[in-house]
């Protein structure tokens, strides 16, 4: 981790293998993103389940087929430049590596969408707690019983992240994150966790359990994760994704995206 | 005008013909839509130029091919549901019409892009001029001289709606504007015309001239006329959108889409 680092010089590492661990903390206040990449010919399916279901899915940047360098990294290449990779083939978890150029083809499309790292930055800012980090923990993340709006083939239910708090806290934490639509925004819940389908904190689907302390109660916010379950939930023919936690970081500012 | 007519009884007099005229400040507080209809094989360009441009051409709804009953207005049918219609076939228009079942194929795309007259009833509560309805005409737009992202074959300049205030007016519509990301949002430019490309401001590119007061600076939102621009900036066989002023008109109240 090394919050200092430019954008570039992360990007630069990464691409030499200088760099292959996760990239949340680092390059402090720069924004950071989800990658999936597919078929062409799924992509207007893909982009409409996006556009539908834009708190776990906001779209920072689409590129056209084949293309890797997004306008929001000049200089960038989305097929080395992000630290580990998973490829999926017809919607079966196949690999994860380092370097997809012999993965990537002329007709596939690149997603790249928000992630919640943006109002960490802003939660701790102001003061809140972020449990997984206290406890160097990857944070807790759940498969609700909320169904996504499908678009074409693809469906998913709703993913979310878990960060327990008070009650007032939670009332500035959505304060807090609702500046930050394209990367999660507010809260989709808080309280009790039945309501949206999940049975047991203790037991996440994605990432680690983290202690809830006497008075908190757990607060919920869409996650990018729900984007993945959403392209593997049909079998095509390749899907490429970021491994979680090893993101693109762009040379956006996190607050170039704030609406407020 | 009628201000208190519901969206479903508005719909139901303009499918039978019983209304024929703009929805401008009717089944006020009810989120008014732009229609754009283009055919599938260039639906996934369409949508990623509207993603790109979100200022401009926010999306409000996107159907599947073929497909003409929106989410946010069940029981609607896009095809017969506005007051009026604009044909364009090869990049040139061809007609305008007050229904377009004729016209819409089961290969073509529907999309639903947010309107100003969202804020603009926000604007009147909070007691800022809008002079265009004063003076009752249509508001004043402009094609600027600043370039949209482009998306596969489209392309458009950025277009504007210009409302004249003060300076501490101004201040205070930047405020209520932002709030309605979805429908424009916050203005793009205040002040000298130039800056963006505009000479005369007497003359504007489509909808009346109004008046600039002593006093008042001209201040810009993005319009969604720009996506008529961008779909027909290409020789497609058919494009069907609403004719000015004619607007779907949604189950969705304007508060469901604001940030805050």
């Amino acid at each position: 981790m090394n919050p200092a680092i430019s954008p570039q010089q992360l990007r630069r590492q990464i691409r030499n293998r200088q760099w292959t661990t996760p990239t949340s903390g680092s390059a402090s206040g720069y924004l950071q993103a989800n990658l999936v990449m597919l078929p062409a010919a799924e992509a207007f399916n893909f982009l409409l389940f996006c556009v539908r279901n834009p708190k776990p899915c906001p779209i920072l940047d689409v590129l056209e087929p084949g293309q890797t360098e997004p306008v929001i990294a000049p200089g960038a290449d989305l097929r080395t430049d992000l630290p580990r990779y998973k490829i999926f083939e017809n919607g079966e978890f196949k690999t994860d590596l380092e370097d997809v150029r012999d993965y990537f083809a002329a007709d596939m499309v690149s997603f790249l969408l928000g992630c919640s790292f943006s109002f960490e930055n802003a939660m701790l800012a102001a003061g809140l707690p972020i449990r997984n980090m206290e406890e160097d923990k990857n944070v807790s993340m759940y498969i609700t019983g909320r169904s996504c709006r499908s678009a074409g083939p693809f469906s998913a239910n709703l993913v979310v992240t878990m960060r327990p708090m008070t009650p007032q806290q939670a009332v500035r934490a959505v304060q807090v994150t609702t500046r930050f639509h394209l990367t999660h925004g507010a809260p989709v819940h808080l309280g009790d966790p039945r309501e949206i389908g999940i049975d047991n904190l203790d037991r996440p689907d994605f990432g680690d359990p983290v202690t809830i302390k006497p008075g908190e109660i757990p607060v919920f916010w869409a996650c990018g994760v729900t984007s993945q379950l959403a392209a593997t939930s049909v079998p095509l023919a390749r899907v490429i994704t970021h491994a979680p936690g090893h993101m693109f970081v762009s040379d956006l500012k996190d607050e170039d995206l704030t609406i407020l």
